[in-house]
């Protein structure tokens, strides 16, 4: 019995297109049969941000990156040509034509097939994000967990 | 006999900077024999572009895409300190100053040493590029083949 | 006897919060007795900047880089969120309140670790850093190195 092979991918950004091309490799590798998990920390974290508000308490620093920052996949940004939201309007509308997968849908496929999701418990504690405000179903870890992951993987990023 | 290491580079940035960088490791690794493959997705895409203009059919936004992205390795901006064109300038300045080769040379070289050059097909399509607009003696091909080759790396990168 | 395991971090960013990132996990894989290597190129050479001024000589476009540049761990920006400098002061705030290292320490705990510092040399040619502006204890070295490290090495990451 071989080992299944095994994608680690540490999800730093909070940009539409870098958090798109993270879910399309993990949803890939996860289709080619390998283990894979996405550790989700700084601002990538907001990709798994629920799209509703979440009441919950809060100091004041922690209250302003909540608001400050997007609510759930479908609010990120751009890395490039962001012009005000219209390149990410831009490049929805062409995802739509070509019937390429909404960040949100690929979040959705992810946990379909069981990638491993992982929020980052030291960064959220730093941006002051609760487990009530991220989605339902994914994990929760520290640097040691990711590390043991990755020094088995096959594939490992960071993006 | 050994088999060669491998070393895979998926170069999502359209930076001029991080273009080098990921060029220069993958010539470097070329020299040390390794099989190096390249895969240009989103803005990466850009480093594959021809300078000059190619008249081919596009939708709309397809067109409002190819205008607003740079033509080619030698019109991509810096990650920092663009400075309004500023910064890349004097990066070039300070290049040609140290004798290091330009990006576009830096790609024929690449191309020399059989550096396998990937331009991915999904976000091609996405961004509205054709392969009249790229490079000649290019590979396309999707995040599959990608994992393939990055399955069996012993260096993967996400630049 | 087992060989230890091994990890690589190309550290090219010059932003705070991805400088972070690199350190925490560099610092995680040592404690977990990984021989690790910190590869500094391009912007990422900031972090290892002293942070008082020294006087070398540098000819002009090199002297210009040098004063544009941030000078030391503590003086980076961050990579989303800047808002002129407020982004930063609140990190670094929210940091201390959840006794998070500031990145110098990152850096110096790095040090004691034995973690491989290394400043990528072509660079530091390029943007007209010399050693007396990096700090002391660190080696010095070129691609061909790192890449003798990355391709025996089990978790091999680009920031």
């Amino acid at each position: 019995m071989t080992e299944k092979k095994k994608t680690t991918i540490v999800l730093f950004s909070g940009d539409y297109d870098k958090a798109m091309a993270a879910y399309i490799i993990a949803n890939g590798a996860a289709a080619y049969d390998h283990e894979v998990t996405i550790f989700h920390t700084f601002w990538g974290l907001n990709a798994l941000r629920k799209d509703e508000v979440v009441t919950v308490k809060k100091g004041f620093m922690e209250k302003m990156f909540g608001k400050m920052m997007p609510r759930g996949a479908e609010n990120l940004g751009l890395s490039k040509m962001h012009f005000a939201g219209f390149g990410p309007k831009m490049i929805k509308g062409v995802m739509k034509k070509h019937n390429a997968l909404p960040l949100y849908q690929l979040v959705e496929m992810a946990q379909e097939q069981e990638v491993k999701l992982v929020a980052c418990t030291m960064t959220m504690d730093l941006l002051g994000l609760q487990k009530e405000e991220l989605l339902d179903g994914i994990d929760y870890a520290g640097v040691a967990a990711y590390l043991a992951d990755a020094e088995k993987g096959n594939v490992n990023l960071f993006i």
